[in-house]
């Protein structure tokens, strides 16, 4: 436990240091262990497990680009990813760690207590058993906060989803050497650090946001403070019931006409493998690398494997208005290629700008550039209420980071909007959560980012969005 | 409009007899329209519309038996099942319909305003248009009470849902001849009649239960009445908490390992076509058979089609007990061969209980014998509380009927149930049903006959259960 923030940070230095960690680039071609399965070129890992990179053919998509291929990660097997929760003096404190992987742009993140894949955790590797696993495996001895099944990136996994789990205990728990307890509050100061809380720390937050502190707002209040916190309250008068939503919901999955089958990774259309890297041939979207990983304190202590490296920062923003005083977030139902079901809720923005480029230099061009992108871009400095780059995951993508905001719509926005987006409340997605397979990854990373606002966010970095993007 | 229940029957016997319907046998080999798919035997259309019967491959079930093979009908395309709902004098009225489909035991059922996959309304079979259908597509003018995408018999479809909507109007709506106006009072009548109340109906009304008349319970009364009426109250003290369901059913979902794959139906192990039928080779399970239909007033008036026909009658059954006086259901988290997330909330009891007898005889042998399926059949007449025999959609499945029944366990029975089972109060499951893909269609179908018990319900029928089974 912390006296305070900088105390962390000093512990946060150490932990980051004591470990010798390295990862150095190899070729696809050359990677240990990996090898391109009969003449489909798909990678697959010796041992079956972890997961396996594959080709996708997209069609009748309904997005600006209809129909394409792409390289895909296929993990069927749901892993875990747990944070275990313990009150001290009556304060709930929850167990996260400083953890490696090899894709963060800083290497060290802090992490859920918990985050195995089903691989790591029946130790197909062969590997060192993972702590704390038994507070989240039946039969369990503590208190179920939240439980659910929630999808990660769709536009780089196919179905994947892992298990969101917060736990409460009341036993003793001795506290590893990466390890620390961390309040709710002071996670949220951490959470306006860039790079810093990693996003299966997000994401499992997201289920939690009923557990942070409630700020009441002084009825007729008029700040941006005020309206937020209106909009966690049970009840909270919203501009669309839960059955005209859930309704919204279904219309847009009735509607999607996505078509995808797996097909060999050798063979796909407009990418090539190339100096050991599988790129897209415009420039655009991503690159498959393969790294080789040194870290000692490990499962294992090395092992190679292959990243998905974006090729530009994504921009994942929520754009927000006041609705009778209450905070609105206008929500995306998405065409999202990897997802199950397809159709998901996701923030009002979510993409790469940098691929809508002109399209003489590769990009989409300005046409395919997706709706209220330029608000978004345009938005004046005192209109942006939240403002962080944060990393996706660093155990399957490599430097992949977006920058996530939270903009205020100006009077002057429509409140009639495109049949594609609703206007929701923090708590209908609060509630939407609770149920898994309802908010994408970005969606709940936003959710956390919001609901654990700490009290001087207003102070929080106001910096033109075009400039950083 | 009917001034009684007895004037309903007299129309719906008229409007039965309005028609001259045909349902003829035809060997699936000489099926008009569908023929057997470049050397796989799958059965398609040629219009590639419909559905298509295929051969599905099961491993790593997790029940009785681990492993098999079978028939399955594909359907990847989401129907519309909707029903239209309208005030008169202040008392909100159903459409319901009369409608011919080719597999029901009597030919004609109750059906909803609107019962449609997606090649009837696009019509793809070049038919005539399908009646009220404007009432459900976007944009729409009514307001939405109810709309979800639902599964159907995981057992004979892979992946199938429809979109099941309750629409209100105050528009005019003109009354055609096969249609009728029903009070929901009325509705709760007919569906304690055997085979009258069809699938979809019963499936779509499970989205209504909190439009049903509020039943008050007087604090402390002790009948069954009572506790059900506390069962269906918002904040009904509960065994379990949302939150610990969820996770209850995220565990099962987590712990699923069912693996399914689709192969060529001509070679699948265990089934041979046969006199123009594909049949299991130990007469368990179900028959896939063609027949030929002539329906002059449907929107073609002539077409071929396999049906899918059970050997056996089915079992549907929830157990019920009281928890301080309010009425809990023991929720199955089953293991669905076809289901899109593999494992949906079940009955306590769904089977064919013949699949069980002797071995020797063919059937699966009594240590296969689902969980509870004893105590079901074995239950005192007075502790049935439900009972009626119901068809399943007879547009797929010919003569599949099953018994819905409701026992209330005894005194004596454990409140401590396997794993994959929990208690759960009718309002838990009706907010469940709201966002789609948690109940499974047996499930909805009870929850519907328990969610509309008429006044008189204690006086329906008290047979022992084996008996009729």
């Amino acid at each position: 436990m912390f006296a305070d923030t900088a105390s962390f940070h000093r512990w946060f230095d150490r932990r980051r240091r004591a470990h010798a960690y390295r990862v150095t680039r190899v070729p696809l071609d050359r990677l240990d262990g990996w090898s391109p399965a009969d003449g489909s070129g798909d990678l697959r890992h010796r041992s079956g497990g972890f997961f396996s990179v594959r080709g996708l053919d997209v069609t009748c998509s309904g997005r600006a680009v209809d129909a394409w291929q792409q390289p895909i990660i296929a993990q069927p097997e749901h892993g875990i990813l747990g944070i275990l929760v313990k009150e001290f003096d009556g304060v709930p404190h929850c167990l996260l760690q400083a953890k490696m992987e090899p894709g963060n742009v800083n290497l060290v993140q802090l992490s859920p207590t918990v985050q195995a894949t089903r691989s790591n955790y029946t130790r197909v590797h062969g590997g060192r058993p993972v702590p704390y696993l038994d507070h989240f495996i039946a039969p369990r001895r503590g208190q179920i906060l939240s439980d659910a099944l929630q999808s990660e990136q769709a536009a780089w996994f196919l179905a994947k989803r892992n298990r969101n789990m917060i736990v409460r205990t009341d036993e003793d728990v001795p506290v590893l050497e990466d390890f620390c307890w961390l309040t709710f509050d002071r996670i949220a100061e951490l959470l306006h650090h860039d790079d810093l809380v990693n996003m299966d720390t997000r994401t499992v937050l997201s289920g939690a946001t009923w557990l942070r502190r409630p700020v009441a707002a002084a009825a007729g209040e008029d700040s941006f403070d005020a309206a937020l916190a209106r909009s966690w309250q049970p009840g909270a008068p919203a501009r669309h019931t839960t059955a005209e939503l859930l309704s919204w919901f279904t219309e847009a999955k009735a509607g999607c006409t996505l078509q995808r089958r797996l097909v060999p990774l050798a063979g796909i259309e407009g990418w090539s493998l190339r100096d050991g890297m599988i790129s897209h041939d415009r420039g655009r979207h991503f690159t498959v690398i393969g790294v080789r990983v040194e870290a000692p304190n490990r499962e294992v202590s090395g092992w190679s494997q292959p990243l998905f490296a974006p090729r530009s920062q994504g921009v994942v923003a929520f754009l927000a208005r006041r609705v009778r005083g209450v905070l609105h977030l206008l929500v995306q139902a998405r065409v999202e290629t990897g997802a199950l079901d397809r159709v998901e809720m996701a923030p009002t923005v979510q993409c790469q700008p940098a691929d809508y480029a002109a399209t003489t230099l590769g990009g989409l061009g300005a046409a395919a550039r997706p709706p209220f992108l330029d608000v978004v871009e345009a938005a004046a400095p005192g209109s942006i209420r939240f403002d962080t780059v944060q990393s996706e995951e660093g155990g399957r993508f490599h430097h992949a980071r977006s920058r996530y905001l939270l903009v205020e719509a100006d009077d002057g926005f429509p409140d009639e909007v495109p049949p594609g987006y609703a206007w929701m409340t923090m708590r209908q997605l609060m509630t939407f959560v609770q149920h898994g397979n309802h908010l994408n990854v970005e969606a709940r990373s936003l959710l956390t980012l919001l609901g654990f606002l700490p009290e001087d966010h207003a102070a929080a970095r106001r910096r033109p969005v075009a400039a950083r993007v």
